[in-house]
């Protein structure tokens, strides 16, 4: 297949570097600025160290980009809550030429669920975005298999960085600081580390499984959702928690009527008490009981991995 | 869709009584003795309340049933190890004729495998068979998610009741019989429980996953599984494992150069360390690491409800 990657992050950057590994080229890239063109196949590795020396793509402007040759449309920019275009357009333009689209970026498809879809039924092409939930985790395909009408809630451990934390505050009694740079060691913070401590990250990831549950009966964006952070939990609070046997997670919980992120006390003994920068999943079933799906928070490098694998799932 | 229902046990008769809530009728059901036939559907509470009365299902032979008019064959008799007929039999017949078949039954599935999938791919109908690993958790779809080539090993605590009794013999000091009372009111036993504390429930799950993973390039049964049960340990072993902060689990371990079923050290803040009558399939990736699918044991009943969703997922 040939790629069109719209990307200015390390996500965007691996797609393009691996896109080889599955046998696909990278016909267009594309930053905020400007793109970079060859119909035949660009030489990425060339390209790539170009643009991380900051000399840009090169002459070309990013619209030139979504008028290349291309199958597949890998939506993976950063974007700002409130503010999905240029993104939204793009994925518009591509899902209206009937080429396939693969979104790496969780504002715009929990943002505009609907819009999508709408743009998806009237289109040749098709659309996933599996591995905005956890990397290469099998939540939306675990929610397809068992079947929305099945599932009677869904809540969980939805930011690996958030969790990570906590986990270390309650543990080793560090302060944020020092837990911040091990975090970042470990290639498990998003760009912004209060998005996931202010609880904004578990709140798309939330609105995206809402959508997938119950669209389109109903469809929820940010602004349905009662979000609290963990930003005011003192370490006090959290011995305080362990001297009952518990501990402080950061849970997203959703069902039709409501959706809540915020800090919940949680026994030890419970799953939904696992440790580190680890994601939790667990979807309550009608007759199963509950279901749990753990891994732990993506990498960039993952990310671009479970994309491509996205790419490979269009086909199916 | 028209069932016809291979059954001697709760999980049969959970399928038959259970089928009108998804819409089917059951035209057939047979125990290793006789069978009940209506093609306009029969009358399943009234027909079993006289098979649970010890009268048998009437008049017509076991070979009757297969012969009405159905459209999907649930194979769910008990079967015996090293002897899967009547039940291969029933399966081919009912594929030769283009049927759908969903098998309840490990044993078949994990026993004649490579022979199944031959009679499928020279079929019109379709086969699944996910109920057998753990009910309706998504082990098997989640392979085919992932992708067996981007998959590098998979274990996990397999047996619900093995791990049930480990975890009461642990933390109880409770003797064997006991824990064994328990776990058949909260209906989590098999017939036998000798099969779950031996290991083989574990043998087989592993040699299904093991199939799913390397068929055709490798095909696993009973035979190539070195197994290892729990009727050895005893209570003192817990108790020192405890002492170093470990605990006992029976772990199926599947690779593609061997299986192997046994009891295994387990450090407690492990994520395979899960206590009670749950099952645990961990996932090993290339790319994104370990990914861990748990919920708890199914009783016949949820049994029977993921054969019934199984059939609905015949048709995607």
């Amino acid at each position: 297949m040939r790629l069109c990657v719209l990307a200015d992050g390390p996500v965007g950057t691996s797609v393009a570097r691996l896109a080889d590994r599955y046998g696909h080229s990278v016909t267009a890239i594309s930053d905020s600025q400007r793109s970079a063109i060859d119909e035949k196949g660009l030489d990425i590795e060339g390209i790539l160290n170009q643009w991380e020396d900051g000399k840009g793509f090169g002459e070309n402007s990013k619209e030139d980009a979504l008028h290349a040759d291309y199958d597949v449309l890998i939506e993976v920019s950063e974007q700002t809550l409130g503010d999905t275009d240029p993104a939204f357009s793009n994925v518009k333009r591509a899902l209206e030429q009937d080429r396939d689209v693969v979104l790496g970026n969780k504002i715009l498809v929990a943002e505009r669920y609907g819009e999508i879809q709408e743009l998806v039924d009237n289109s040749g092409g098709n659309l996933r975005f599996d591995a905005t939930i956890g990397g290469k985790l099998p939540v939306l395909s675990t929610i397809d298999y068992i079947g929305p009408s099945q599932i009677t809630g869904v809540r969980g451990v939805l930011s690996g960085l958030a969790n990570f934390i906590l986990t270390r505050m309650a543990t080793e009694g560090l302060g944020y600081e020092h837990i911040h740079a091990e975090a970042q060691d470990l290639g498990v913070t998003n760009m912004d580390p209060k998005w996931d401590l202010e609880g904004t990250d578990s709140a798309l990831t939330s609105a995206i499984i809402a959508n997938k549950l119950y669209f389109p009966e109903r469809e929820f964006n940010l602004d349905d959702i009662d979000v609290e952070g963990i930003t005011e939990i003192s370490g006090k609070a959290l011995d305080q928690a362990k001297e009952d046997g518990r501990t402080v997670k950061l849970i997203g919980d959703i069902s039709r009527d409501q959706i809540r992120v915020a800090p919940r006390l949680i026994p030890e003994t419970n799953s939904l008490a696992l440790s580190g920068a680890n994601i939790m999943v667990q979807i309550d079933t009608k007759y199963s009981g509950a279901i749990n799906i753990s891994g732990k928070s993506p990498t960039a490098s993952e990310t671009a991995h479970a994309i491509l694998q996205d790419v490979e799932g269009l086909r199916t």
